[in-house]
């Protein structure tokens, strides 16, 4: 596997285009589409909240029926509690842009990101659509990763290729969000793009299972948007033979598919507004893998962790009362945590580990943190950031 | 009902006496002892937290096995995740206040709060003793509520009277923390004492109930305590007919109980250093209370929400949003939300409330964010404060 320059047209067939048609009051780009020339295999996972965006609904609906082969995005309005013009609107708006793709009515998904309880502009982004088709083009990669974005500080985009049978084989994707990055309401959308050949079936669960081991493994603030969307969209240009599920071409695009997405995933707690350092909560010795993940995402939830992260402060036993509150049955007694493979606790004690290192620890960039419950052999990862004033003068000041 | 001047010593036959022995860099005091001067009836409860505090674990098992008759309270050092010395130190030292006080070895309990993983100065509070116990007067009890705090900004005391069949009978408790006013680890400790007399079982479910609809009802920075203790001493001086549970008698002195626990409740919320407002989340037709509390909970907990309500910005979309992400089922399409009364989604859908009102709202130093799910009769109530830069710097700059 090799990473290669551009985003999600690196791969053969797709194209992209990026506009501004005034939902954002900056006049920044707000509306982009992603567009594949040939028909594609298309799969995606949504927000779990209760309160679902129309974009979100009706995304979900046409992957359940079938192909698509185009995402429209617009950033600026959630198009969430708006009541039932939401999905009509977002109907309306995929309609035009199909028609002028040229291509069938309901083969054109749709995200949205930004404030909730708006309705949406519904004529400035269709009178923005004519103008987005006309400016698709296999360069654009970088204006779509660009226009999708909203309080992010830089734009997030990765391809790499690698070989299936002898085949050159592309994978990209662009990303925005979340969390501390996105006071809006921490959305995070997710463009995948391949032009490798493979079955639904296959690119499903490879998606599937590089979405659980990356977006779903990283927090911010805890908040959960009405709008995260990961889209992928496969268009067999590459003319590879079929990669089918469990077999070993299917493990080399399943690990190219998960390389991607967990840069991306660094990548959107590495740009947290506010964040200073990028820390992984590592826990060993669980009963059950989800017992690990459900410490591990405690601890990496806590304000007082996040806080003392922030202040550069080996106070260790926050992390001890986290694992404590998890709600996870094991041993205190047996209990060790590491600070970047320094001991600070031992058979929940602690081991006075020399200060100097610990500040040290904490002058980094990145931070480990490792705790071991000593209570069975599974383990889970969750990766996030500090919490800073910055974080809360963002999310404060955010005007409506 | 009278609310009356004092804290924990207005009850008749309770004393109180503070010292400072040297746990705490500054100097200021760090010792209280609470001491009934007739045997006493007494119950507690504790953090769930599965790192426990060896003064908690002493506290919880002497109060199984009997009667105890007086606490003693330490600050600056929360004897936990020390090895099993905890435990063994915790005896040693109420070992020695029992002989002083010339009670039963066993009698005396134990509350610490301050940082982790430190050893308790043993000998330092062993020295404190004597002299603590030569300064209990009746006249004591703020200065046990002041001694008892660590970063809180006030003591917090309180003491009502009530009438059980003519007789005059008091109630008063004092608290110190948590959350968002403790870096240490968030530690909340109540100390409450009635001169009632009062059957064990009974004052047990009157405590239960209350501590039930009051701590645990606030949450400030989601953060559970290793050192969470709350303990009740009943010494019948007042010298009432023996309350027992279920009759008119037990239900007067229960609504003491419970209103001197949300005073006091309200007052750690209202004292969280960095905390500009005080707010109420209320949300109704929920199908079970449970259900109401869960998303109360996940609105109150949200850093999006809080850091809102310090931006004094009316981003309602945010309490949809984490209402949705609580977990429990309801219908997004019914929900409303008001802002003190004021509608700003019905529904599902905005209102279109009138922006200035609103600010307005935000204006308040109080805030009642009510939500009603519509989907069943049951409801549940959180408080909270908001999260501002203040409380990012308090915790990121606490010194171990």
């Amino acid at each position: 596997m090799k990473i290669i320059k551009g985003g999600v047209t690196a791969p053969k067939g797709f194209l992209a285009g990026s506009a501004s048609c005034g939902i954002k009051k900056s006049g920044k780009q707000d509306l982009a589409l992603l567009f594949s020339t040939m028909p594609c295999v298309s799969v995606g996972t949504f927000t779990t909240n209760r309160v679902k965006s129309g974009s979100v609904i009706l995304c979900a609906r046409r992957l359940k029926k079938g192909a698509s082969q185009a995402v429209l995005v617009n950033s600026g309005n959630a198009n969430c509690c708006v009541g039932p013009d939401e999905i009509k609107d977002a109907e309306e708006i995929t309609a035009l842009a199909a028609k002028n793709l040229g291509l069938e009515n309901g083969s054109v998904l749709m995200a949205s990101t930004g404030i909730i309880g708006r309705p949406l502009p519904v004529q400035k982004i269709k009178n923005g659509i004519g103008g987005l088709v006309r400016n698709l083009s296999a360069s654009n990669g970088t204006s779509f990763a660009k226009a999708i974005m909203t309080t992010d500080t830089a734009h997030k985009e990765i391809a790499v290729k690698i070989k299936i049978k002898g085949k050159e084989v592309k994978i990209a994707g662009a990303v925005k969000g979340a969390g501390m990055i996105c006071p809006e309401m921490a959305t995070m959308l997710a463009f995948f793009t391949t032009d490798a050949a493979i079955e639904k079936n296959a690119l499903k669960h490879a998606f599937r299972e590089s979405v659980f081991e990356s977006f779903n493994k990283i927090t911010v603030d805890g908040d959960m948007s009405t709008n995260d969307s990961a889209i992928m969209f496969a268009n067999g240009t590459a003319d590879n033979e079929t990669i089918r599920k469990d077999t070993k071409d299917y493990r080399v695009f399943l690990n190219a598919v998960k390389f991607v997405s967990k840069e991306l995933s660094r990548k959107i707690v590495l740009d947290g507004e506010g964040a200073t350092r990028f820390v992984e909560v590592i826990v060993k010795g669980a009963k059950t893998e989800k017992a690990a993940e459900a410490v591990a995402r405690k601890i990496a939830l806590s304000s007082l962790v996040k806080t003392m992260i922030a202040g550069g402060d080996p106070n260790w036993g926050r992390i001890a009362g986290a694992a404590g509150a998890s709600g996870i049955s094991f041993d205190p007694g047996r209990m060790d945590i590491y600070f970047n493979k320094i001991a600070v606790m031992k058979n929940g004690t602690g081991t006075n580990a020399g200060r100097e290192a610990l500040l040290n620890v904490f002058r980094k960039k990145e931070i480990e943190i490792a705790v071991d419950l000593k209570s069975g052999n599974k383990s889970g990862r969750v990766w996030t950031c500090d919490l800073t004033e910055e974080y809360v003068k963002i999310n404060a000041e955010y005007e409506t």
